[in-house]
């Protein structure tokens, strides 16, 4: 009988066996082949009925980015993601796998769902690389359900090779630049993150179309780059003090909160005050921005939402949940507080 | 054959049957003696050779506190504590399961062992309370390794019924208290969070202990209390303002970094600076310690070591992991920055 099943399958005995044992590793579609087979010439032997009567393990699985030094809990982004996540995994009744994973090792993450450790997964941190590309590609391949949360494959506006959630930081960046043209800067330095992540590219991206929209000059020493650590905005307080002092910049836009916050201290420390003497907008609208003095302009980002969505989408149930057409873009948003000084600047 | 097993484990054969087939609800004990029986009179069927070859889970469990409105995991002690205990779950090559439980359903920890979702489990927030008791009693019976995590059960200083991983908040209010006195204040409002908490209760003994050992008064309009957020902290300060302001009170003692730095903001709207008009210190030592400006004078806690600690008991392995008297309560420490501007008082 199992020759006949393996013969109508296309497949060995041996994967017959296998599926049907429901041990050792088979693509998602040759199982899914043979239990067909088998259902159609009425072979339904007891390990079978198991297979079919089997349990899901009522876990979302999200694979967490590999950050040696950081923190990586306590990142707001971070966070605010998991949060987000967290409800909605709470709300359908499932519990939620954290996965960690090393950043150069190969990514086996449909053994996950094979040995039914998780029933869908949240890719967090993925870069842009053959390595994690290979892993997603194998996932689409098997109909799993995920989805990838917070990075971008591809060029900005192009069709999303695998179901990603993201934030529009692109109109976000364009926004804290424009609201820092608006109230008289026009000398504009920026601090951006690592350009590994397409977060950083468009923030980048985003600075340098509002400046040429503005008919204002692209100036290199004006860009400077940090880690997105605090420390890394406090170390380039030295540079930009020298800017502000001798009039090459009136403002900075930092690519997150942290770093801002930073740079305010630091700057401080040479006797420059945000919303006084230059103004500061920072990213992110961490809790930071409203606990700094003064407080921070900032670009508030959705990442609760994006957590719920993504988790929404993967516990949809199905391959439905891996239709990359289903990719969305969030929208941020501008919030306006005392580092852009906007009163003392307007009544000037 | 079975019949034998059960005689001589004491148990029924319908027991002997569960155990052997690895289904149904059976107690750790019981599973003992039923094996320990089998392999006495060398009855080795497939299902119990089954039974040992069988997988663990390479999941750690965390049951995470219901928390109906706060973000929990932006929070700054609950992240941290996340952070340790996944570096630990990661150096072992484990996956962290987080388990999201209501309030008031009953806890049933045990089937997360039984249904081998876990191999080992961490409990955040539990309470003094009998819901919470009873399941922590059940897995202790069941000698499955466990770990409450930031809650005390029992006076302190007492033996723990559990095997539990705490920090010594009683020490660490006494610390900030003291640090007051030394700086020359007098009159020290207390803002504490709930009592239903084991931390609070902490620091409220520490608080007033300093007190009565200084030889000050105990004045109950200078203890208030918020609920460990900042706007909690923030609406606190038109009283706290008028205590200052009428020279009842000459310094603020909050239980935790978040309701230091809204009391902080609230009274800067009156025109109270911390550092100048008042000292200020929080508890936590959370990054918006370093953040605010003034920077907060605060009490380190070890929440990243706390997490590591009973990860790593947990998953050191069977029953060893539940030994209540492995039980460790780690040391906090005070960080005197700006906020208590020791040095305009000193130079007094």
């Amino acid at each position: 009988m199992r020759q006949q099943v393996a013969k109508l399958a296309g497949v060995s005995e041996a994967t017959v066996s296998r599926v049907l044992n429901g041990v050792g590793p088979v693509k998602e579609a040759t199982k899914q082949r043979v239990l067909a087979a088998a259902a159609e010439l009425g072979y339904v032997p007891n390990a079978l009925a198991q297979q079919f009567a089997r349990k899901k393990s009522g876990n979302l699985g999200v694979v967490l980015p590999h950050m040696a030094k950081v923190s990586l809990f306590s990142t707001y982004y971070f966070s605010e993601m998991l949060s987000g996540i967290g409800s909605e995994v709470q709300a359908s009744g499932n519990d939620l796998l954290l996965l960690f994973r090393e950043a150069d090792q190969p990514r086996n993450y449909t053994a996950l769902f094979q040995s039914q450790k998780i029933d869908a997964l949240i890719v967090l941190g993925a870069r842009n690389m053959e390595l994690d590309r290979t892993a997603l590609e194998e996932l689409t391949q098997e109909g799993y359900p995920f989805c990838v949360l917070n990075q971008r494959f591809g060029p900005r506006g192009s069709e999303s090779p695998f179901l990603t959630v993201d934030a529009d930081h692109w109109s976000g960046s364009q926004e804290a630049v424009r609201h820092l043209i608006d109230i008289g800067c026009r000398r504009i330095a920026f601090i951006n993150g690592p350009e590994q992540y397409s977060n950083s590219i468009d923030r980048r991206e985003g600075y340098l179309s509002v400046l040429v929209q503005s008919g204002l000059p692209i100036e290199q020493p004006l860009m400077l780059t940090g880690n997105y650590s605090r420390k890394s905005g406090y170390e380039l307080a030295n540079q930009l003090a020298e800017l502000i002092k001798s009039g090459q910049a009136d403002s900075v836009f930092a690519a997150n909160d942290r770093m801002a916050i930073g740079a305010m201290q630091g700057l401080r420390e040479h006797g420059l005050e945000a919303g006084r003497d230059y103004a500061l907008c920072g990213y992110d609208d961490a809790d930071a921005a409203r606990m700094a003095s003064p407080q921070l302009t900032s670009v508030a980002v959705p990442f609760q939402e994006m957590g719920r969505k993504a988790a929404s989408l993967v516990l949809g149930g199905g391959s439905i949940g891996a239709d990359a057409s289903r990719s969305a873009v969030l929208p941020v948003q501008l919030v306006i507080r005392e580092s852009t000084g906007v009163q003392q600047r307007r009544s000037k």
